[in-house]
């Protein structure tokens, strides 16, 4: 009898959700569970395949995670029984993902074939595949910088063709794709501020970003820091840098200069550069500590 | 052997806690428990006694609540088991209260006797008392406006001294202690802004509010909003408005005008006024949307 109640009872013990995360091991490939109350590690979890370039997002009720894996592996993982869920190889090779506001859509960028996946959150059933197109429509380009907007709005880059799409996912198996075209060339990331209003795009074949303003959609994209320097004394890019919308801190974008060793400052009302900082080296990654009184650089 | 199973398991079935909510049913005296996912009802909690005025404040992990009375109530709700875990009277008539940003201390602001009590957030065992003793020591004020800030500090307003505390509870029972004086006449309720960085007070007596800049805390307190116009043609007060870190979107803080039917509008990098919208009655609270794209008003 008690055996029988030891595995009748083999569920995990009840804790709450909101301080647990996964921490992304390349070389190993396997995700370290944490608790960031204790600053604990939980447990390790395998079996994500390749997880170089690896990203990740979470459901609204913090139970589970998606993980991003640069072979095209989706898989969702439960932070409270520490396990793969569900796992999809869902393309060759993928970029990153994002889930929809509401929980219920994870959007898949992918580079090779290139476009977007939605699959159901719950199950991972693939929903819609939306090919990403251009031109005369026989190629396909890579697709980079996706994130979630308000609504089931995903919104995206592609790299080789220079656009920015908006997809409205309301209707999952048939989403709405709003094209929004020559916006610069090779965008590489994008990101959305915190307030979800602005997507923003870098560019790598020119000098500045692209700027949507999700609320109008319809004005188009903006360029903004044209000609900040990427251009004028050109050096070799040793790594390509991120974007993301944690480095927005007390009205200032805080974003890395491409090819150069400096931190670019805009400020988030005019979108125009309001400073620069030179850093030790070529920025990858630019974050705001939360309440944004600092920012960390990496290279 | 299967009722023995089923007593051997009667554990909650595993879920997350970051979509949990608490909903005060005030006339009734208990709180409902909800998931923003689904938007439903998952339980009613009875036993907290009068929660007229009541607030309450999540731990980190979103698995417990504490639910603050104004009965003197620190209520300390676990929402995977929709069931009351602790409770303590410790006070005759209290306000509201804070959790410290590392989840580990519970602060409870209280109007008899005047002062502020922390707890252990696991335990509710009593760790400091504080009272809010003024002037020649004698007398406590009514403390308001309680917040948490970054560290172990918390922030509160006395009411009839006019004076803002800034305790830092680095060491919980030997709370350290820093007064700013003379900071207006009857600070009325406060709010930081969601960075952490500001801390502002509504004055009753006076006409304007109180900023600290919790950076920066030696400077004291500022007057904003001086004569923004309670005094000028001063209204009946039907109901005291509150001031909530909620309402500051896009670069603007939306703040309830005292006795007016106006919400007053704010740069918050100035901290000047932006602007007055009129609304159809004296406002209680202002909120933002998530994103700051709309404001909800009510009376």
């Amino acid at each position: 009898m008690i055996v029988l109640l030891l595995a009748g009872c083999a569920q995990p013990a009840l804790r709450g959700t909101g301080d647990l995360g996964l921490i992304i091991e390349r070389a190993a490939g396997r995700v370290k569970l944490i608790e960031t109350t204790g600053r604990r590690e939980l447990a390790s979890i395998e079996g994500l395949g390749d997880l170089a370039h690896a990203s990740v997002v979470y459901s609204r009720d913090g139970r589970y995670a998606y993980v991003f894996g640069r072979d095209g592996g989706l898989t969702k993982v439960d932070l409270l029984r520490a396990s793969v869920e569900r796992r999809v190889i869902q393309a060759g090779n993928s970029i990153g993902g994002a889930i929809s506001q509401d929980g219920r859509l994870i959007a898949v960028a992918n580079y090779e074939p290139g476009g977007v996946r939605i699959f159901d959150a719950a199950t991972l059933e693939p929903l819609a595949d939306i090919p990403s197109a251009y031109g005369d429509g026989t190629r396909r380009a890579k697709v980079v910088g996706i994130t979630d907007a308000s609504g089931s709005r995903f919104v995206f880059s592609l790299f080789e063709a220079g656009e920015i799409w908006i997809v409205d996912a309301s209707a999952p198996r048939a989403p709405r794709v709003e094209k929004i075209r020559d916006i610069g060339k090779q965008p590489y990331d994008g990101f959305v501020t915190p307030n979800g209003r602005y997507y923003i795009a870098g560019l790598f074949g020119e000098d500045g970003l692209a700027l949507v303003d999700l609320w109008n959609p319809e004005a188009g994209a903006r360029r903004i820091l044209d000609g900040y320097g990427r251009g004028a004394e050109p050096m070799p890019v040793y790594k390509m840098p991120h974007l993301r919308g944690w480095a927005v801190a007390g009205g200032l974008a805080v974003l890395p200069a491409i090819g150069r060793n400096e931190v670019l400052l805009l400020d988030t009302v005019t979108w125009r550069e309001a400073g620069r900082i030179a850093v030790h080296g070529q920025p990858v990654f630019a974050i705001a500590q939360p309440g944004g009184r600092r920012v960390w650089v990496n290279f």
